[in-house]
């Protein structure tokens, strides 16, 4: 159809457009997060998408490694600039700009962030995190309130789902326990937060390497892998490390669940980022219909990041959740591929006789101000090359507009699914559409 | 508070934080064009904010001169991207991807695009576009739609308004019936735009620097400057261009407007970009808050853009209005000085004793699950320190649950504003709250 132009038109790598098929489910499930995350009071805060390259290269928990792959540019003073590759540091300079800002501080964000790694299977340099965050809570009330969002989201979008938590504190108190402290302990987190990856003898073979004794790495895998109900799970554990304010963490939290048996004490979850310092949580979702097994969302405390990244001695603590966008709308599209995804959002196609096209318009306009989205011949094709439009786009409905049936006040409203077509007037259009979609 | 940090915490020149009382009208207005947008079948489309150079550079009107404002940048594999500047190029470069998509296509896109300008009074580098355009339509009922929208958008947001509308054809049919063509036709137009900022006189000043002549000056200058009603305005116009498809398209546009006499037939309107080729028209608000003389909007038709950027003989032609999301904030800011602006999405803000906690934590569900943004204290805070904070959020209730109250199982609902306190059940909170925001 185009003539081959004076250009390959492509895409930079790894990015991709979001056609109205894909858009139109995005906005659905971003709306869901941002009605849950103001339910609970958080509130939006947007920062630009380019930050100074210094503030995203400041000393931070796995700061190396993600600066080889965050975008560089500069401006017209040649000042070096960097396109985010998170939220959590534009939220932490936002702080810092604002030391008098009153705590708590409860704010959201869902946007885009940018990535230049290798371009591997479902890799993108360009996607969106959602994120909300507590800053200046030390109490359990805060942490609750992460998973309680959890349970908002993933119960509206009608997933059946499983919350894994555990706190790095209980983590720290085992391994100091089994007599791992320091660069050891860190390296033996490093090690069991791959278990479920490389399994008991993998982990236990790379703790061989690092120089733990094989007695220690038994020791703390039993540890970490007790099972059963929950309060055998922490007794098991409280016999070895009694005092541990991890424990007293997690028992204040799961009194602030809406539902408890909806979240699963995991010992054995570590979470990779080195932030972390408290309370940790994944979300799965069961039976999916996607197969997707990863994570959904997760998120934790990180009470010394903002401190650290600020080179400030004032405690900022904080937490805070995350909901994995792609994830979610992979399972959406998977469980809607029979019913099929909405390819627009017009609901009602007005096609008018070539005569009164000024008398269709006018009752396409009647329809908007009803709050039905509505689409019209515009080109003044025929009815049959409408029709044809109509099913290209999906369009549930299309209301035919003739001389003949306006004479009597009537229209004719077809449904596109069935074929089956009803005159009625106007207002009945719009009064079965409110009823449909009450 | 903060003790200064081992860098200047600076944001890039010219980009702005939006703090969650500017993003929360900010979401509000977006929504309001949104919603405007899906009413009349206009489909989202989302583009990457980093396209290929070589696309942002394509041969384009304006194209230099905006290039110098592009930011660029590369990626890991060395091939130069760059920043859109625009919403346009995207979309055009998207149809050239997918020539097959069905036309009529109707997208819109809300986002943000970035300039590398200098910075002056005002100008920022990166803001926000609100775009919908119709691609594949030649009739005006595609030109009609975007000033109905137009009205549909200011309506809803209280304004009073002016749309002015013109035809670049009515323009270019005067400038040849004047002896106007070509390149000289082209220069007339770059003066005419001036009008409004250096006078009659200053416009034929720079035509004479033009080599036009003193007398055809004046003749188009009184040309595109006839008043009185619009039907007299093009019978006199009429008059010198009778064969004028710009007037037929004009007078065939006024039969597709909701409210015609919002609508100003504005002949001597040129619109600086190169590339309209029909329609074109500016939208005002009248007697402006906020002082703001500019457009609050504006649009065209532009049918030549698409082919000219794909090197394709095809034709594409092409419709759009774009609203301006910054003089609307501005004006809605400066109607609401009186009131507040929302400092917070928080309606209910719940202190809970300190014995009762978790009882006050379910009521805060409760809210929440009724659909009422609650907040509560996390930090454990006295009384009066949470009224200190809910004042400073401007949060407009506060609900204390305290354990007498609780006993008879009524809580305080506090009017922040009067300071007014009431001894309500639960039930009665969430079925007050909903009679008020009905």
């Amino acid at each position: 159809m185009t003539k081959r132009s004076f250009m390959e038109l492509q895409l930079p790598r790894g990015m991709h457009d979001t056609p109205p098929e894909d858009k139109i489910l995005r906005d659905e499930v971003i709306e869901i997060i941002k009605t849950a995350f103001e339910a609970y009071g958080f509130n939006p805060l947007e920062t630009p998408i380019v930050e100074r390259f210094e503030v995203l290269a400041a000393k931070y928990a796995g700061g190396s490694e993600i600066l080889k792959e965050t975008f560089k540019l500069t401006d017209q003073g040649e000042r070096e600039l960097g396109l985010r590759y998170d939220l959590t540091v534009p939220l932490a300079r936002y702080i810092g700009m604002h030391p008098t800002i009153k705590r708590p501080f409860k704010r959201y964000h869902i946007g885009t962030v940018y990535r230049d790694g290798p371009i591997k299977l479902g890799r993108v340099r360009e996607f969106y995190q959602c994120d909300a965050d507590t800053i200046g809570v030390r109490s359990m009330l805060a942490d609750a309130e992460c998973l309680n969002i959890a349970i908002t989201v993933f119960s509206k979008l009608g997933f059946d789902f499983e919350l894994q938590v555990n706190n790095r504190k209980i983590l720290n108190d085992l391994l100091t326990k089994v007599g791992l402290t320091g660069e050891t302990a860190y390296e033996a987190l490093i090690s069991l937060d791959k278990l479920d990856k490389i399994g008991e003898d993998g982990v236990r073979n790379e703790m061989i390497e690092k120089k733990i004794p094989l007695e220690t790495s038994t020791q703390i895998l039993q540890l970490i892998q007790v099972e059963g109900e929950r309060e055998s799970q922490i007794e098991a554990i409280a016999k070895h490390i009694p005092e541990s304010t991890g424990l007293k963490e997690l028992r204040e939290l799961y009194l602030y669940l809406d539902q408890p048996d909806r979240v699963v004490f995991t010992p054995r979850m570590v979470r990779g980022q080195a932030y972390y310092t408290g309370t940790i949580f994944e979300f799965y979702v069961k039976n999916a219909v996607s197969g997707i097994t990863n994570a959904f969302g997760s998120g934790g405390r990180w009470d010394d990041l903002i401190s650290s990244f600020l080179g400030s001695k004032d405690s900022y603590p904080a937490v805070g959740v995350s909901f994995g966008l792609e994830p979610i709308l992979q399972e959406l599209k998977a469980r809607r591929s029979e019913t099929g995804l909405a390819k627009c959002v017009t609901k009602i196609y007005v096609i008018p006789f070539k005569s009164i096209v000024s008398e269709g318009r006018k009752i396409a306009q009647q329809l908007r101000q009803a709050g039905i989205n509505t689409d019209m011949d515009l080109a003044g094709k025929g009815i049959s090359d409408n029709l044809k439009y109509a099913n290209a786009y999906a369009i549930p409905y299309v209301l035919i507009v003739g001389p003949d049936e306006l004479a009597q006040g009537k229209v004719k409203l077809r449904d596109m699914k069935s074929g089956q077509e009803e005159l009625l007037s106007v207002f009945d259009v719009i009064r079965t559409y409110a009823i449909q979609h009450k």
